[in-house]
């Protein structure tokens, strides 16, 4: 299929190596860029030449920053108690979100996954025993994704922290606000019935 | 909500800017750029540069292209008594993909739409007046969108050219293959009846 230019090609071919982005989509964004005038084009460009020269990744927890330590672990008025331990930068952004957690992150740029050939040591747990060591750390919220893989990393992790005598907790399992009983799968309705609370009258 | 540096949210701003990326879809391509290396990365900035500084509108038929006039003008293996009406780039990329058209092609750049300010004179429509009077053009085949813009700027065309004597046909319009009766819409059954074809025996 020759019906576009070169550079065309090579564009569609950039856009559909993103994630989600299919042939067709790939397509309808090289026609965007086409159609817009150069210099508006051109701030994408600009936008990702300057994220790759300015955005760092932080020492301490692994976060994304343009400072070393991040804006996160650099903030005083964040509780520098509590740890949340994520899998990768867009989980932590949904934590943040919610505005419900104040403490202080870690990043593990992944989970353990022996099929994908991912072991703990290519994590950045060592890293974050060193910080529960060395830093007065009271809890660690485990906040991996609530799926095999991360279940397996939380495991992992939890049996290194135990013997530090550091509260170990993880995000609460049950069903999403909003969902009916009657579509709900069973193992989901089995969490929930594991984590009931009490019910607090009015 | 400031959880990420400067560079990065200027990055998701302008993915964000894109057809069919929502605000969601924009962190998501943004966190996949934060994870690349920067030399992979940056294939899809030079990719955008290079698309905008080589890829040039061709002066005849309003394609894009490296050359001008573009690959498909410049081919004279393709029958030059036929011209395709498209509005835009991405259709002239449909009609080229199937490979049962092998004439030549015109971009209107848009469709009439008086409630968006798109008048004819925005369009490229004076140059196919010229080009069917200069050429030895036998038929326009217009294949703008089968929705009432395209159908009005297929019609305001047409008015246009009549006058030529030139032949002038249009996309037909029935039921796509594989679909069912029982949940087409009625518009859509009417016009497939009054497009009906003689069907050929065995």
């Amino acid at each position: 299929m020759n019906a576009y230019p070169q550079s065309v090609i090579k564009l569609i071919d950039e856009f559909g190596k993103m994630p989600g982005i299919g042939q067709k989509t790939a397509e309808r964004l090289a026609c965007h860029i086409l159609k817009l005038p150069a210099e508006e084009a051109m701030q994408l460009a600009y936008a990702i030449r300057d994220v790759k020269k300015h955005a760092k990744t932080c020492s301490v927890c692994f976060n994304v920053s343009e400072n070393d330590p991040c804006h996160i672990c650099s903030d005083m008025s964040r509780d520098r108690s509590v740890i949340c331990v994520v899998e990768q930068l867009a989980d932590f952004l949904t934590i943040e979100k919610t505005g419900k957690y104040h403490g202080l992150y870690h990043v593990l740029q992944g989970h353990i996954s022996p099929l994908e050939g991912i072991h703990p040591e290519s994590l950045t747990i060592e890293k974050l025993l060193q910080r529960v060591k060395a830093d007065h750390v009271k809890e660690v919220l485990l906040a991996t994704n609530l799926n095999m893989e991360g279940d397996a990393t939380a495991l992992y992790i939890h049996k290194q922290l135990y013997v530090l005598g550091v509260r170990i907790t993880r995000l609460a399992r049950g069903l999403p606000t909003g969902s009916y009983l009657e579509y709900a799968n069973t193992a989901i309705v089995a969490d929930a019935i594991s984590g009931r609370s009490e019910m607090l009258g009015v």
